[in-house]
């Protein structure tokens, strides 16, 4: 792991690092900051994983979380979205697709397989980074994002609810296999065959069984994808048939930036941290 | 004035805002956060003046001001650094001169004085813009900024310390007369004359006789342009043998960036409203 650059802020260490990734065949670049509390012992991990298009670094620079981490003694992880680099395939005119479109899955077509492979990257490679290189204690972890980032978070919780104590979204995917913007990303990476992208579909994981204890959505009514892309109606819809408690809070006039997101952070760290203490 | 775009945001508006600007004789772009309690009636009005290679964007995107402003009721326009345009006297290569590099001065050399008037720009155009565009309560205006733009703030507030009823800095150049990158830029907008140069030096402004009622500097020890470029102590003696009282603190470990900035921007916000509110 390399060192790409650390500042103090709002108490703590905000850095930057890089390393050769060998689940996707990359060099991959990440966000970690660590508040003060760490420099008496281990703190818990708060993953923040971005939307479309997005790298580690847009949450650093407008993502506000710094001041509420550093309150409450959480580590914010912020992975990049994809992997990158001029052997990866890609599309680079298609924002939905490719370069900073991950989706956080594992693609099994090619020729896309070979480092489209965010799921696995995150699960395993970078917390086997993060437990070696930080003082984080792995057994309080949590996990939230925005848009693509908040599918992310919600199919990594459903699906490693021992690991993950808390799990929230801003503006999440939350039906990624019907939804217009994800629909041929799923394709490219997973096939024809939809059967294959359920696991990484929220709702999808929910109706196949899949359980949390709660999950906390903030969503912008104002944001203008909310009625073809996120509909976390549809969320809400199957966690109370499945039993799971949801709170979504609609935010009146508000859109799908960083403006809504930074508007919220606080609250969520917060929310993850209450969680983390007691876990 | 044009509106480029606005969105909601900790329970204001954050816009970015176009005008055609007579004095510079270019187009200026500017950014202005209202805050909530502007629906109810005019708001005090903080000025955040920014450094070097900036935007009106970069304090905006970092700067972590707009949480603190909405608590407190206060507006927090930013300016621009310079005019800009292909028809403007530019070193495209010199980050320290033209672009990005206006010094909040009016130039009076050729080919810099048509376009260089970032001083009559901010304290005529703009105010009287913002004035008429925006629920303002010029009567309770206060000013800060970062680097140059804290040059830009002192030197604005001495100059006119019936219009400003705080003024603070994060990381000032205070005496940019004698600081080696800012001395070409003043050689280049204002003559070999250094005479010339002493109305836009917060240390010779004191010197001179100019007075404001008291300054805040907070300023990172790690920053690696304390010693030459930056020497808050210089703005401490010139205050002490003035008797205007200044709180500097020296901030361990911190450096010039955002992560600095954005570390110390809500108690600056909370310094100012609490002045304004009895203004």
């Amino acid at each position: 792991m390399q060192t790409v650059s650390t500042a103090k802020s709002h108490g703590g260490v905000q850095g930057v690092y890089r390393h050769s990734s060998q689940v996707t065949g990359s060099t991959m670049t990440f966000a970690v900051f660590v508040p003060p509390q760490a420099a008496r012992g281990p703190v818990p991990v708060l993953w923040y994983l971005s939307g479309l298009t997005c790298t580690h670094a847009n949450v650093m620079e407008k993502g506000e979380y710094r001041a509420a981490a550093a309150e409450r003694g959480v580590i914010i992880v912020a992975p990049d979205t994809s992997p990158r680099g001029a052997h990866v395939a890609d599309e680079p005119d298609n924002w939905q697709f490719g370069s900073g479109a991950g989706f956080y899955l594992d693609a099994t077509q090619d020729p896309y397989a070979p480092h489209y492979r965010m799921y696995s990257y995150i699960v395993e490679e970078l917390t086997a980074l993060i437990a070696a290189e930080f003082p984080a204690d792995m057994s309080r972890q949590g996990i939230f994002g925005h848009s693509m980032g908040g599918h992310g978070a919600l199919t990594f919780a459903l699906k490693h609810p021992d690991r993950f104590k808390s799990c929230s979204a801003f503006a999440p995917i939350v039906q990624p296999s019907t939804a217009d913007w994800s629909r041929p990303a799923l394709e490219k990476y997973l096939g024809k065959d939809e059967a294959a992208w359920r696991s990484y579909d929220a709702v999808a994981l929910i109706e196949d069984g899949k359980r949390f204890p709660e999950f906390l959505v903030d969503q912008g009514a104002a944001d203008p994808f909310l009625k073809t892309g996120l509909r976390p109606e549809l969320l809400v819809a199957a966690c109370q048939t499945a039993g799971i408690p949801v709170t979504l809070n609609m935010r009146e006039g508000y859109d799908h930036s960083y403006f809504f997101i930074s508007t919220f952070m606080a609250s969520h760290i917060h929310w993850h941290a209450a969680r983390l203490e007691k876990a």
